[in-house]
């Protein structure tokens, strides 16, 4: 394999093309913040701005200027979004809304964690890019209060009558995995060691299971972190986990654990087999453990992130444990993404396919896609690809 | 059409396959109340209760025991599913969670306004059935609660900002024009027809727009009942729309409003052609009115109940108009439907289909789908083919 060339797809990809189409068309000039809502050409389908996408905007070009360039229309871009998230993205108290219309009237409640978790990362990214102290406090209360919120994600939203059958989601602990990384100069070492600990134990010890052949899972319960027969107790997001065992890898890189990344490189090769679709290629999005019928009717549909992730994963496990199983399924995933995902037509990837690998939608962006992991997953693989090269 | 040979194909898919499926299958004879998610041979995959579910199965067996036939059976069915849901289907004030545990324990809050519906629906027709004073009083109070919770159906599980984008859902009224016959002899007169004349003015004169060529939007602004340019605002769902229509033709005949069925009938065929998918058949599951991507992932899929309602609906309207626009349109469904959701192997139909017609979820039942849409629709159309037959 010649990484060189591939490292430099990647990053041509990412400069050249993916980049320019989110500096030009996703900034909304007149209100600020960025539309995300874009169709095939790039084109405004709908304004509305969603909290998790400006988060992760901000994000993104934060983390480019910080990593790639300084380049000052990447910082303006990223503290554009900064300023009309800290305007309007919130309730005063830093409570994050889920969406706001186009001039920043709030539209849905900040029922969402997540909303909370990106907005973190971003303003913690901008800090680090500004050196602006009030970006840097921004990201440290609101990580605060995602930590308070551990216990109820969904505060007063949440519908799940309480006692019955209590579960805990794979997201929470997978983002904060990520999140503890991404704003670290900002925490008490301490306090993010214990975090950090509490968040690998979760993930490694209490959502994979051994009895499954070591698949990861997406709620447990609460008492005792018992599997739990029911559909969302039954959930497998191939995706999500193959994500997580990236953060994973890049946690034991960090606290030089060996042992911690071979477990998570094994984790992420298990469960690109066990999402692979034998008959028309790509990952399902969703599976039940037991082979029942999800209740997740996009359940065979073939998603940008889950692949692009899974690229990540599968590149960083091979250059931190050699194994050559991480290179092929590369290889395979690779294939099938730049085939598939990426239009040759006009710039940015699609982001929705049909199980056979059909254009579902022909957004290049929309509530739950934006300038995220398109262009990260591009920076990632580009960076290993990279120094695999120069091995 | 040989009608009396159609009618009894109807006939007899109800009464020898699909109502014996859910009396063997769906009861839940140690615990009361039903299954309903069944694989594709009728085995149970998953015990969880689903409180629409089992109030559309009581009414179904009581509707069959009050129209069809006094089969006892199908009276200790519907018994026996509304005594569990009156001791565990709500909290005590007939506030109808939205699923149960197989034991009855809550699992999800009473958000949902059509678990009431459902209840209403269940308990107004079994009392008819009975003759039970405490059924009939579950119904009407019930129903009293519907119509209290009109203006904001979700209380205090509704993520909407008050005041940025307040909408209307075409669900609420479009039920409501259903159930106000249903449970007409609980009602008084004067009341049932404001409730009636209301209902019928918010389907036909706000839900549906003559300005986008007398579709119908699923969601308009309270204020002024103006579209919205949203993704709620521009979504459209022809079987539902189509399922409306239906109702209200019923409601035109009870009125005896002739131009009321004629529009309902146009409506219905405008819908028909407009959800229509000119590559694979079959009518989609979500449209957006501008032609934009919808958020909805499931949008191309082909879906059991907007078929069933479409049959209904095309014969109904060619039963009291006439018009032969409506013979073709049950035609050419009746031909889809039976082709692809009719399982020729084992009971009941398949509910999920993807864009092509094949497969994709192999239930009988599950989360959303019960004993409700397709052995109604088989009823229907019974009846109707039956009266045709007869003229």
């Amino acid at each position: 394999m010649d990484f060189k060339k591939i490292a430099n797809q990647y990053k041509d990809e990412l400069l050249n093309n993916v980049i320019p189409f989110w500096l030009e068309n996703s900034q909304d000039k007149e209100y600020g913040g960025y539309f995300t809502c874009l169709d095939r050409k790039g084109n405004v389908f709908d304004t509305d701005k969603f909290v998790w996408l400006q988060g992760r905007e901000i994000w993104l070009f934060s983390m480019l200027y910080n990593n790639v360039a300084k380049k000052q229309e990447w910082l303006d871009c990223a503290i554009q979004g900064a300023e009309f998230m800290k305007k309007y993205g919130h309730d005063g108290n830093l409570n994050w809304y889920f969406s706001l219309d186009r001039k920043g009237n709030p539209l849905v409640e900040p029922y969402n964690i997540f909303s909370y978790t990106f907005a973190t990362m971003a303003f913690g990214q901008l800090s680090i890019a500004t050196g602006n102290k009030e970006y840097a406090d921004i990201a440290k209360k609101t990580f605060d209060i995602v930590l308070s919120k551990v216990d109820n994600p969904k505060g007063k939203w949440n519908k799940i009558y309480p006692g019955t059958r209590d579960l805990k989601t794979f997201a929470l602990p997978m983002i904060l995995c990520n999140l503890a990384l991404e704003i670290e100069p900002l925490l008490d070492p301490e306090f993010m060691q214990k975090t950090i600990d509490n968040c690998i134990h979760e993930v490694m010890d209490v959502f994979r299971r051994p009895e499954l052949g070591g698949i990861i899972v997406e709620n447990v319960l609460v008492d005792g972190n018992k599997l739990s027969d029911s559909m969302d107790g039954r959930l497998v997001n191939p995706g999500h986990s193959i994500e997580a065992m990236w953060f994973i890898m890049d946690l034991g890189k960090r606290l030089n654990r060996p042992e911690l990344i071979e477990q998570a490189k094994d984790t992420a090769l298990i469960m690109a087999e066990y999402g692979w679709d034998k008959e028309y290629d790509g990952i399902f999005y969703f599976k039940d453990r037991n082979g029942h019928p999800t209740q997740q009717l996009e359940w065979d549909q073939k998603l940008w992130w889950v692949h692009i992730e899974t690229l990540i994963a599968m590149l960083k496990g091979y250059q931190l444990t050699g194994d050559k199983k991480c290179l092929e399924w590369f290889e395979r995933v690779h294939d099938y993404v730049w085939s598939h995902f990426k239009d040759s037509e006009y710039p940015e990837w699609f982001g929705y396919l049909n199980r056979r690998g059909e254009v579902l939608l022909p957004l290049k962006g929309g509530k739950w896609k934006g300038c995220f992991h398109v262009p990260r997953g591009l920076y990632q693989c580009w960076q290993v690809l990279e120094s695999l090269s120069n091995k």
